[in-house]
């Protein structure tokens, strides 16, 4: 049994958003000092209850149970007409074509999307170009799929436009091999949104290369005034070198439903659908048909979303700037990555004593990469109560510092 | 990509059950002969409009989503409080101990336990006991994980009690290396149970040589009057070596809210977590408390399921034999596995013809193993469509033997 777990210990999930609970129970606190009354506030993941879900979702989803097995069946690669129609909102938004027959899969979350993906484009022993920081579970996934992680850095600390990717790293990762880059835009967990020269970067050195592109785009409805979003699929790159990934995600209040759909080249897509065949036959049927209410919310929706969530992040950048951390404002998305304003805290420390005694949830920098110093934040949350779990947070970082 | 194609060439889904759909629009069809008249007959899975879900299901599922984040968001191994409610009526279900809090995890449908139990147990080169006929997946996934599969027969068309395990084979399978055996029971495609003294050979064996055993005991609730169904994991087996997974499944009409529960060895389940985390984080939250209605039905509920499925098995069965059809009467579960009356007949032309000519959907046997002359039926159908559906593939036979 060796091997299988040293094929598990590159996927501890301790620390990881949700599992705080588990952790919770698992070890002994020893923790002293100062406590905040409030409620807790748990910025590991969004608060669904925080923004109502757009209208229709529900219905559509009892509406599939009515219509029972027509609903509860469907191919693999998921509903025919849920396809069809999500292809023409994509193709819009994206700007680049989108075929709903041999070019989409809905899946079990836009987890469920990257999992099939990196699964259908990493063998042992292939090197994977890795944005670093990026979402934690693009270095397992490599990883559990015998590849090797090639990191590529973005200066998203002092970058003044883009998120400060290091083109030079990309091209030497291409040339020391890899022919996969996995990357998420809006990047989690910076909040940064990749300029235009810098995704034009990436498809140059992409083509050059015959390289593979994997997009997780789940936050990039969420874009902040003043932002430029770049689609990597609209781009000069082979269709068959490209798969975006998005999905109906917490800001939009509809990840209970565990729904995403991967888009772009067709042999990956049919890998990923024999590879679902035998990880979860299919996304949810009855869930498939939230997906229509999907990218056609009403007029304005989407406007108040984003406002709303701006307002938020206007409020908490600068509570936490005010504090001494050291944070980037981010472009889109609903993640903030600020750093601890004193290199001498210890951050297993920090995000301890911010659930037990701020009653704060936070997800340690740590799980984004070598990030010994900085925490992530999830700020889709009731505004009042987003804010005063900064201060707590604020107050408990001068309490380690005194 | 040679090697990623390699991985891939295992897991072909053309004549999956649920693919037809996509295999009649990329195939050409060749095919002439007499048509029969009639609605189309899917047996390729349960048909989940012919019988009504256990009362309640859509009203926990509603109320989750009423209940928003809490039931959105749970711990990658499913909800607390749905796990300790499962675990008592799993334990006097299965006779044996369950621990809901350490050695159980909700998972995306029975396929989505079975993939982590493979994915936790089963490293490269790992040399794998699978039964031969069994379900399809089984052997798919040894295979994507990078094992071996070592067949083990049972000799369903003559053994008089039981599925005629070859227990010799299985000795020799563990003496060659294996340490893990995958089986269903009732056996997917025959519907045959493991007899009492099937089962305790299976349990003295693993114990001898320490291997671990997964069940997929999906069907066992459906189990016909006279016969008895035995729980490996009530054997005198250690409750580290052993997993079983079941879920709320087609002959409960719940499938389309892709629910599975896999329960037993804690070392195996906390991989699983682990796997499941960057699989698809959880089952989807709004779904989980659907399993609060599950195995707690109305009494009755499940005896009268029982009768009208057995109703419909005692009809096929004598229709299939006197259409020169071999068949096993299945102990439980709803499938059913006729072997062609004449060797000489090609399975995948009565496969295809049976689509287009007799509008019947069935799965070949070859998804199963070796077994070229065999189809597999899922019964849990309309009687009276299932009835019409067997009469057509009848009528298709004799027409291909003329």
């Amino acid at each position: 049994m060796t091997d299988i777990l040293t094929r598990f210990e590159a996927l501890a999930t301790d620390h990881a958003p949700g599992q705080e609970v588990r952790l919770a129970r698992t070890v002994e606190a020893d923790l002293s000092g100062p406590e905040w009354p409030g409620e807790i506030v748990d910025f590991s993941h969004g608060d669904v209850d925080a923004f109502e879900p757009a209208p229709g979702a529900l219905d559509a989803f009892v509406g599939a149970v009515e219509a029972g097995g027509r609903r509860a069946y469907t191919e693999y690669r998921g509903a025919e007409d849920i396809r069809a129609g999500l292809a023409g909102r994509l193709e819009k938004l994206t700007g680049a074509a989108v075929d709903g027959e041999n070019g989409m899969i809905l899946t079990p979350g836009t987890q469920g999307a990257l999992f099939l993906a990196l699964g259908s484009t990493v063998a042992s022993g292939d090197k994977v170009a890795i944005i670093e920081p990026d979402y934690f579970a693009n270095r397992k996934l490599v990883r559990f799929f015998g590849g090797q992680v090639v990191p590529v850095s973005i200066d998203y600390e002092t970058a003044e436009v883009g998120t400060g990717l290091d083109l030079d790293a990309l091209r030497s990762a291409f040339q020391d091999g890899c022919r996969l880059l996995v990357f998420s835009n809006p990047n989690n967990p910076t909040g940064l949104i990749y300029s235009p020269s810098e995704i034009a970067g990436i498809a140059s050195l992409a083509s050059t290369f015959g390289a593979t592109v994997i997009c997780d785009q789940l936050y990039s409805r969420l874009v902040y005034p003043g932002q430029v979003y770049t689609q990597y699929r609209a781009q000069d790159v082979s269709p068959d070198n490209v798969l975006t990934i998005m999905g109906p995600s917490k800001f939009e209040s509809l990840s209970g439903y565990r729904l995403g759909v991967a888009f772009g080249a067709p042999d990956i897509i049919g890998r990923m659908e024999k590879l679902q065949a035998i990880m979860s036959l299919r996304a949810a049927g009855y869930a498939q048909p939230v997906l229509e209410t999907w990218l056609c919310e009403p007029a304005d929706w989407l406007d108040n979303r984003i406002a709303a969530h701006q307002a938020i992040r206007d409020t908490l950048v600068p509570i936490f700037r005010d504090g001494g951390f050291s944070v980037r404002t981010p472009h889109g998305g609903s993640y903030v990555f600020p750093a601890l304003p004193d290199a001498g805290i210890s951050l297993s420390a920090f995000v301890s004593k911010a659930r037990t005694q701020a009653k704060v949830v936070v997800t340690p920098g740590t799980e984004f990469g070598p990030y010994e110093t900085s925490i992530r934040l999830n700020y889709s949350q009731d505004h009042d109560r987003a804010v005063a779990g900064a201060k707590r947070l604020v107050e408990l970082a001068k309490s380690m510092r005194n």
